[in-house]
């Protein structure tokens, strides 16, 4: 692996967990405690690169980490901090190899900062990239799992000390059902790791840049918010999304059943979209937005909702009713677009029969 | 070890799972499945040799193995055979071991078949003796448990393939949580093999001889109906039971919940005991017997159903309204009866906290 990229500044966790916050499309965690447990480390001297995928050679072990449970368990059981690093050196004793880099399963929420933490343990880079360009709710559906990644060894571990390893397991519906109950058992919230891939698999199957990506988004909203400007205009401006509704959520319906968060929220149309009305599904991350009724996002897509005045990305735990919105949508990777992905990331494997995926075009970027 | 004890041959595998199923006390699951899986690998030439405890070297290691899950799904749910034997190897692996010899986690019902199967399948012999002297529904209630086993790493393993290691655990109560969850979600039956033990532990904690009392016990059962003898008064003579109870069962409650058959059964008293009624509690097990609401066998001693005219044990997902039955019960082994047993085993821990146990005493043996 080539010593390219950059060094990860204490100065850069903030901007890097909002754009992640953003990217997160409602779910993936909150990043606040995760971003508190990195900033420590490497106040302590920790050193982490970011490296593009190009760095890797096709040989090297990559360790794919994250969060798994509900986000919104996540508010009240905070994290020990070690439970990825943990995980990743169960499946590095269940494969038989050494892993020489990190990659994310997933750039939303608190999984952009989980591999931060699990390579500043272990002295390792993290790969500017990930396995989402967003987050989903479920362990199958990144690209590496959609692509082919071997599904065991994976392992799980919690903040008490509890280690699970996934030795083998027949397909990643599987891994899913066996890590979900395990991590509901582990109080809804451990850590995850999946089986190590090889440097040409990675370079092959991740969704390119998007470590720097949430860094660029947290550094462009927090200068709109220094200079005072508009934060959703900026951030639509920075990312090429588009604005599809602003308005006050009048209803908030949230469960957490089989260890996700689902549910969905009602928005009163205001401004331009004052008399319209709006309506979001959950698992998790928002799947679906519809506007009076009509399908105008849907999954692999990015819906994400800010408050408007703030700029400030709401996820799905934090949203309240009478919170004032803007909803925008950007387009998912061409990755997550495929025949292929559709079947595992696609609005029917959601839940929607009735919708069939058709695609955001994005905006050019300003 | 020391190549003393018996080979079990074919016609020895009737009457165990016959003895087993008593001891099960209701539960331990239905041994009919397992024991044609038995009687095909000795058939094809499988050796095994079941060896007394004092045949261990104090150094060797010992897998304990069972089926985990709800006995009553065991009825339509049908092993594919191979479970016990994946966990025990997928334990060796996590603990870098290879035992000699194989002991069962409990007696009762189709566990004490099961370490039969995976020491057929691995070429060792079969310890005479378990964990229980019964059966129990968790995973904590053996005597290597309760007496300070290694609760990691452990192993579930299913018919399908999928494999699940338990490398690190921080106590027996987390492992029984995991275990329980994982064996639901492989659809509530599983093969479990626990941390290999040292033959000094097993020496000590095992109850020992359990496999020659059920091979015992049943012979006895067959060979009383071959005589036309009554087979409750064969099975309480030579096991120094005492009948409790005779009656026809007019209800029962039995329902899945959590991976376990929990309910109770009641029965209007017939012959002696007219004009009474007896209650008996469930979890996979038979826990509490009440005659006339006063309690007269507790855990961890047994109380076993035999319906009146063939003898058969009657296993709690085999009860039914209407069936004539006797109902005995036997002294537990006194390793289940210490304070540090009680603690898991005796009535306070099944959900009973007005129970305070009442040890049964042994009548002579005939």
């Amino acid at each position: 692996m080539r010593a390219e990229g950059y060094l990860l500044r204490e100065e850069d966790l903030l901007p890097l967990s909002i754009g992640a916050a953003l990217l997160g499309t409602g779910g993936g965690g909150n990043p606040y405690v995760g971003m508190l447990r990195a900033r420590e480390l490497i106040r302590r001297g920790a050193e982490v690169r970011v490296i593009p995928l190009d760095a890797l050679n096709d040989g090297d072990w990559v360790a794919e980490v994250g969060g798994i449970g509900a986000p919104v368990v996540g508010v009240e059981k905070i994290e020990e901090g070690g439970e990825c690093y943990r995980a990743m050196r169960a499946v590095e004793d269940a494969a038989g190899v050494k892993v020489s880099a990190v990659i994310s399963a997933e750039i939303g929420g608190s999984n952009s900062i989980e591999p931060i933490i699990a390579a500043a343990m272990a002295g390792l880079p993290v790969v500017d990239g990930d396995g989402m360009g967003r987050a989903f709710p479920e362990v199958q559906m990144t690209t590496y799992m959609i692509y082919g990644a071997d599904v065991s060894p994976a392992a799980i571990a919690d903040e008490k000390g509890n280690v699970v390893v996934f030795k083998q397991v027949i397909d990643m519906f599987w891994l899913e059902r066996f890590a979900r109950d395990v991590a509901v058992a582990m109080g809804a919230g451990a850590g995850f790791a999946v089986a190590p891939m090889r440097g040409d698999f990675v370079k092959r199957t991740a969704v390119p840049g998007t470590v720097s990506q949430a860094l660029e988004i947290g550094r462009t909203v927090l200068d709109a918010r220094a200079k005072r400007q508009n934060v959703v205009e900026r951030v639509v401006a920075t990312t090429g999304a588009t604005l599809f509704f602003t308005g006050k959520i009048i209803d908030i319906l949230r469960e957490l059943t089989g260890g996700f968060s689902r549910g969905h929220a009602i928005i009163a149309g205001t401004g331009d979209w004052t008399g319209s009305q709006a309506r979001i599904a959950i698992q998790n991350e928002n799947l679906v937005l519809w506007i009076d009724e009509k399908p105008a996002v849907m999954v692999p897509d990015l819906i994400m909702n800010l408050e408007i005045d703030t700029g400030e990305p709401i996820t799905t735990e934090m949203l309240r009713y009478g919170q004032r919105v803007a909803v925008i949508g950007l387009p998912a990777h061409g990755l997550l677009k495929t025949p292929r992905a559709l079947d595992i990331v696609g609005p029917k494997a959601f839940g929607f029969p009735e919708l069939t995926f058709e695609p955001l075009i994005a905006r050019e970027i300003a």
